[in-house]
């Protein structure tokens, strides 16, 4: 029997590459996505469209609360996105705990359909510096989902979170995907994406994106706006 | 200024002594409740009561869909809350990743406010065995907390997960809370209490609140139907 996994899955290039790559190293994959008030919404209808057709398993899509405890630009109507800047502080797309969340709810439904492997698209080579994509963060969720569950305690079953593009850059994760056969035309990156998926191009994600098929020279199949 | 911190609050018996301790120990408390499919929703009520009469400066209730990917008698009609059994294996009230999924939203309220403290009743001496309840799963979860955060990074905020009640047993915590001024009748432990919080008797929690109170050789207020 195939090995079970859950892949965390926003519909955006990562997450894409992840699930390819999922699917192609032979997993039965369980797609989880998230509404949490991000303004780039569409990301979930894309999600979708992907999933059924990389035949997930299961795709689950759960409401999260997370606008009714924290601010970011990236979920509050109040704040506004900020251009892409080549200065190392952390923008304000940042959505406190949002890795540790999406991960406990993937360590739940995991457990409970026994799925010990979590696959997850994060990246800290061309990244906007978000502290729950580093490999030191992750190592640390690992050893909370070692301790966490019953399945683990009374069956010594372990979670294995893997993150294949951790230390690639946007050039080699596309480069990586084209090989798997990814179509990256229906993936959603921006901040600011519109509801047709149009997007901003001047964003830390744009600024990325477009940097990684400049880089991977393959064509950008993005409509951009700028 | 006082500290601020997150209580994680049921509205039970150990949730309560804690924020009792937290208020007691000076901090400015903001609780922190779940509405997450949970059979005896009334504690989220009582827990309304409570924290008004504790003059939280805050109290959130969260709808989290956990019902949707995960089974637990607690949360699933078609499963019956067991009776307390003497048995050592975990009960089927268990809830995978429960405490992973309270204290990441937690961690990211408390991020939002500026709240390092998070405080939680978790108790592993009288219990259930839930693994997130152990110390080991909880230090792994600080861990997390440590480097899941952008304050953490840029401002070496660290966040602290206090858990006053760890290595007590039920009729300690009973007593400590009786010091500190508790007032347990309006508490909730049931499983199956029901919506004039009425508690069986004979699951899991009440036979280990019905335990502590008479090792605290205190009158216990609980309304039992056996």
């Amino acid at each position: 029997m195939n090995k079970k996994a859950i892949i965390l899955f926003s519909g955006g290039l990562d997450s894409t590459t992840c699930l390819a790559f999922a699917k192609a190293e032979g997993f039965l994959c369980f797609a989880l996505s998230f509404v949490y008030g991000q303004k780039h919404h569409i990301e979930v209808e894309r999600a979708k469209v992907i999933a059924e057709k990389y035949g997930v398993v299961e795709h689950k899509i759960l409401s999260l609360p997370l606008s009714e405890i924290c601010g970011s630009s990236l979920i509050d109507s109040h704040l506004e996105v900020q251009d892409h800047q080549e200065a190392k502080s952390i923008p304000n797309t940042y959505v406190p705990a949002r890795n540790t969340i999406f991960l406990s709810f993937a360590l739940a439904w995991g457990e409970a359909i026994g799925a010990n492997h979590l696959f997850l698209g994060a990246n800290y080579m061309d990244y906007s510096g978000y502290p729950d994509c580093r490999p030191e963060y992750l190592h640390a969720f690992e050893n909370v989902a070692r301790l966490a569950t019953k399945v683990g305690v009374e069956n010594g079953q372990q979670f294995k979170i893997h993150t294949p593009l951790l230390q690639m850059s946007k050039g080699q994760i596309i480069r990586e995907g084209v090989r798997l056969g990814v179509d990256y035309s229906q993936t959603i990156s921006c901040y600011r994406a519109d509801t047709h998926g149009r997007a901003c191009g001047t964003c830390d994600s744009c600024v990325y994106r477009k940097k990684g098929f400049k880089e991977a020279e393959v064509l950008d199949p993005t409509h951009y706006c700028s």
